[in-house]
């Protein structure tokens, strides 16, 4: 029923690879997919447990530094080691690198939340011994990460030492030749508090810069009357070491409480015992109980059900748990580009959370959706500071890639360029809006960040012969950069625009819009100068070819021969400079197209259609943010077969490691675009302030598919079979949607068949 | 008669100033204006001696690194170290900032080509000297610094010290926080060897990744019978300690002799001593005499006289022996952007040095112009490969910044951006060419580089409904990156492109050619490729404004606003990010009116005086390589306020520190650009396939101006005065030049007086 995914073997060159497939988390704390014991010298490894967040400041260096480049970068730092735990049998370690591994495997459970090893192992003099190791991060006590052991011996074993670990001498991952993860130094994290005291080991470190701190308050219990203890403080860790005699099976249990003054202030320790008290009143056994009734409520709304392949229905429930297990539900965290399992982008949030991810918590679970938006509220002091920074006079400019809201791009033509992430932000509030209808949240939070980000257009764009222009900004498309008009970021600015006059209409009259009004010392005419900027917003578009120009001269530039380029020259971006790339009509990613997905009706659907062809010939999907789009937009325009293709190339992206650098962490916005493909692609969703519509149309390959949305106090589950869709309101009050064009009341509990056509469009 | 410049006291502000207006050199050595004796710990100092092209590389750090980017950097280094001389009378140290300083003169002396300092100094103790230093490098013997000290007492003194040093243990100045000047680390050099032997100091030191070494060879000489000597070797220097009973003056003389890899091979040492040996035999007073009659032979042909502005007369002359200082006159170097005066970016050639300078040398010293081209032809295996290296799979792109060859900017949209440069070599040998006629030097050199830039041109542009267009490239304007179609790099690329095809045309039959066509794999097919290119290339013109549009959508950007931009605001690039800067209408420098100037009859008179007027409005000079060509324009426009006004805002730039950041050295494109303003401007030279021509204009401010130029094997002297000009074709068989409109005969040894009326123009 694929609820879990397994190997059955140890393959040496795929160890990197599985350490993040099998990464546990919570949104709070990640683990990687290490081995307790490591690999030996043998092997590399990328050892490390994340806290959502949690980072250091390191100082970024220029070859030439301009005015307006930010100092310093923030960096998720890899904490303070909890993960080791090694076994002697007789006084041999055990290493699966060393002897006989006789059976293995291991397993991540998305319904139950864990990750298992199960191994015989055969150590070189011949002694046997069968190991079960669970280990878990709990969604219920975000700050606990737990380990169970359970070890028989196969063969006669006198003695069993267990040494487990806590270590604060720990360092991030770097690679100077990849781009896309960190450079320079990697020591960020100093120990300034190691102790044992009433069977708790406690370590707390702080970070250089930024001055934080973390504390990992850890137990250890031996399911045994007798046993040998030692405890070892050294500097920077505390090691245990256990002797048992081994003549039955020993089940030992490892308890790991991380705390952080982002969430707990100054009195980590105590807060950390306290927490540390109470999950120690609990069995690992409960804590997987609790841990699995967290899991049914997840997947009883979240859940996409296929039938009739079960390599996608793998890939969709991994990439839907990966999600959550990476995903932050506090208000100081957001997703990262690879969640929390690996070091690639350096824990930073990118646009991929509004537009690839926030639309899954928005649809399925409210709570987690208006967490995202608060934190991206929290930063909105660091935007406006940010846009004047780089030469702005008025409105927020959200950085390009951040933790806490100071930019943290050191190369902007592909970083701070990209204005369009703050029109991507407020695209979620307006989106949060119309989903939830939450008026409050808008007064309290959304307003704010939407009218900060049209006054940023406003002092970006400028009117030139009856249309509002955008200038020197980078779209989507990282292979063409610094560009006027992106037609990305001019539709989703004239949303932005459009939206900021609307709301401020809205509340006009609104007591707190008053408040804010003088906070922000908003002018009458400035929000006139956002309704024609947004009336006037020019969207290129090119009347020979019938398409929407990705740029004013996008068009008239060579098109790079992507059918004579080697495959080994992609992706491009680690083979030709900038500039090559720049100067051709190639595509990293979906730019065009996005928008045409994103602002569904903002083009003719002949244009649609025509920019379509146009771009996914010039795309190289590079970007592992495009396939979902282009997918999503070929169910639209009714290429089933494109569609699927499309589709299936992103859903087992990381399982399959088709981007080779899965190590590195998992590509959560392919996973949250698998969703969106689902969602928006086959099954046709589309929320608009008139409501929900859509056009299902079920991929051939299967037979059934099914999943639940979330909607004005409402709970809709849609089923798509090959000719009929039916949709059953769950949960609210009566409900009325657009199937293709005709207007459908949906009654509560009640559920409605209705037939179709495949391939509407083309 | 403003020969010289002269300071009469020690203005402690402009310390690091002087060292700059004051260094000395001979295009090999330089070495800066700073005091034998030191400061002191009192002042700062960039304490510098440098050897042009001498550099050693340095890995550049990237927040994010791209394919393309330069791993390193090359860098003019620092050298060894021998002006120290120190003296001690009584005991008591001389510092010019301890006691007290009765007469103080400092000057630099362009006629006889050395730099005197002359004081009279009185002691705490209150013993009194007066010391008469003058020091030089020799453009006759280019490996000698040679310093000579007079001393004499003006009060009892017992006893003088003179301590004099060589030291090994030098680094390079770096600022981090300045885009212009050098970060990270600075010490690159290691001595390698340290001897003294034979009345010889000897230090070879080495860098650290271009493995190049340097040896310095020095002597002292006291002229007196009787004294004591002491040496002292340390690790890294060598100090020679004299001790004089100071009854009568004392002359002392230091010869340093320098030698490195890039010129004498291995064996340093060995050249090192028979050179010195060879300068040992002259008197510091002998070596003047030979400096003296370098440099009368330089100044005959060089020099400009202006009647009625002494300040400016100084500063043009003060310009063009910096000039000659810092020229590179071997062909393993060139003229750095600073010359040899100073760390400011780096020691590294630009384009400055086509466009700003070799026209000075090509117009009166074709020895040293053709030394410059040789330098680059030196870069052009270097320069395909970095087409290569870009993604090209033809032609030369030329760094825009390096020395030996290799691409040494590490912030691309102002730096490999810049292709222009590619066509501005390009165009210098065009030049050389048309001056010299020199067929053999087209054959052997120039034909490559024109063939392998414009097969660069074709690979970077393309052929577009009618237009050969080139996009996404960086023009002269650094405040306007990445865009298509820029003025300037389709002009010059087009001027490029034709005389590509002219010399194939015109060598076709020739066998030197078809070694060539064999060598580069030449095809027929891309000659009439670069022909059509040249034809059809695409130069953006706005009907509306009847004026040459900068870029594709420079026009359409918003116009800055500078009259409301605060002065501390400026140079802009400082303060603000240059994304913003790229969003408006604003110019850092010359962009179009360059090209109108550079390539004289491109556009008719209409447009070029709209663009003039247009752009004139929009750009800053932040850049110290614009006013000179505002002035030339001016000037050919009958703006003779203006052409004046922007000629003395660039004639004094260094004198009058009008940037502030002469410190860092001495700026020779503006420089190079006084003699511009001048020869271009004022007498409105232009130099075509179809001759020379002349439209002067003598600025009202003056009385007259003279000046000569060397063209096809002539002399001519050109005279203006307020009505007339003068030409006199002193050496040469009778030529025929364009007097504005009218075709004059000069005939041999004859002068030509004409009358012409101020402001043709407007």
């Amino acid at each position: 029923m694929a609820w879990n995914i397994t190997r059955k073997d140890i393959n040496k060159d795929k160890l990197l690879l599985n350490e993040s497939l099998f990464a546990i988390g919570n949104g709070y704390i990640g683990v990687r997919g290490n081995f307790e014991e490591g690999y030996g010298d043998a092997h590399p490894s990328i050892r490390g447990t994340y806290i959502n967040a949690f980072h250091d400041e390191s100082k970024i260096s220029y070859g030439e530094k301009l005015a307006g480049f930010p100092e310093s970068q923030q960096k998720m730092l890899n904490v303070i080691e909890a993960q080791t735990i090694k076994l002697l049998i007789d006084g041999e370690e055990l290493s699966l690198f060393d002897g006989e591994v006789i059976d293995y495997e291991q397993s991540l459970h998305f319904k139950e939340g864990y990750f298992k090893r199960k191994f015989h192992w055969r150590s070189p003099a011949g002694k046997e011994i069968l190991v079960t190791i669970r280990r878990m991060t709990s969604f219920v006590r975000k700050e606990l990460f737990a380990i169970e052991y359970f070890m028989e011996p196969l063969s006669h074993i006198d003695e069993l030492t267990i040494l487990s670990t806590i270590d604060g001498d720990v360092s991030n991952f770097v690679d100077d030749n990849d781009p896309r993860v960190a450079s320079g130094h990697a020591k960020y994290l100093s120990v300034t508090d190691i102790k044992q005291e009433e069977e708790l080991n406690m370590i707390i470190s702080e970070t250089q810069q930024s001055k934080l701190s973390v504390a990992c308050v850890s137990s250890t219990e031996l399911a045994l009357a007798n046993y040998d203890k030692e405890v070892h403080l050294s500097g920077t860790s505390i090691e245990e070491k256990y002797t048992v005699l081994f003549n039955k099976p020993v089940l030992f249990t490892k308890r790991n409480i991380y705390t952080d003054t982002l969430r707990h202030g100054d009195q980590l320790d105590k807060k950390g015992k306290s927490l540390h008290r109470q999950a120690k009143e609990k069995s690992f056994s409960e804590l997987l109980e609790e841990q699995h009734s967290y899991l049914n409520e997840y997947w009883d709304t979240a859940d996409i059900y296929i039938k009739g392949d079960p390599e996608l229905q793998e890939g969709i429930r991994f990439n839907l748990f990966q999600l959550l297990q990476s995903v932050g539900k506090d208000s100081v965290s957001n997703i990262a580009a690879k969640g929390l399992s690996g070091e690639g982008y350096e824990g930073h949030y990118f646009w991929d959370s509004e537009i690839y991810i926030f639309p899954i918590f928005l649809m399925t679970n409210h709570e987690i959706a208006r967490s995202l938006l608060l934190q991206r509220y929290s930063l909105l002091d660091s935007a406006r500071e940010r846009a004047k920074e780089v030469g702005h006079t008025k409105g927020a400019l959200f950085p390009w890639r951040t933790i806490t809201g100071k930019e943290s791009s050191a190369f902007f033509p592909a970083g701070t360029a990209q204005y369009h992430i703050s029109a991507d932000i407020a695209y979620s509030y307006i989106k949060y809006f119309l989903v939830t209808n939450d008026m409050s949240f808008m007064e309290d939070y959304g307003a704010e960040v939407l009218f900060e980000t049209a006054r940023l257009w406003l002092d970006t764009g400028h009117f030139y012969q009856g249309t509002f222009r955008i200038d020197d900004v980078t779209g989507p498309d990282e292979y063409t950069c610094i560009v006027n008009n992106n037609y990305y970021t001019n539709a989703m600015a004239k949303y932005n625009l459009e939206w900021a006059a609307k709301i401020y209409n809205l509340l006009k009259e609104n007591n707190k819009l008053s408040q804010l009004i003088k906070k922000i010392d908003l002018k009458e005419d400035e929000v006139a100068d956002w309704a024609r900027a947004s009336e006037q917003m020019f969207l290129p578009y090119d009347e020979e070819l019938g398409i929407n120009a990705q740029d004013d001269t996008f068009l008239q530039k060579k098109v790079w021969d992507l059918k004579n380029t080697p495959k080994e020259k992609f992706p491009l971006l680690l083979h030709y400079h900038p500039l090559t790339l720049y100067r051709y009509q190639v595509c990293k990613q979906a730019d065009t197209v996005l928008a045409h997905f994103l602002l569904d009706g903002i083009s003719d659907m002949e244009t649609v259609k025509n920019s379509y062809d146009y771009y996914e010939k010039v795309t190289t999907h590079d970007s592992s943010l495009s396939h979902c789009a282009f997918s999503v937009m070929a169910s639209k325009l009714g290429y089933s077969e494109k569609a699927y293709k499309h589709f299936s190339d992103t859903a087992r992206l990381d399982l399959n490691n088709l981007h080779g650098n899965t190590k590195d962490g998992l590509h959560m916005a392919s996973m949250g675009g698998t969703w969106l493909a689902i969602v928006y692609g086959f099954a046709g969703l589309r929320i608009k302030e008139s409501g929900l519509s859509f056009t299902p149309t079920l991929p051939q390959e299967w037979e059934a598919l099914k999943f639940k949305i979330q909607y004005q106090q409402r709970l809709l589950m849609i089923e798509l079979h090959s000719d009929t869709v039916t949709y059953t309101l769950e949960k609210g009050a009566d409900l009325v949607i657009k199937h293709y064009d005709e207007e459908i009341t949906l009654k509560t509990e009640q559920k409605t068949a209705l037939e179709y056509h495949q391939s509407p469009m083309v």
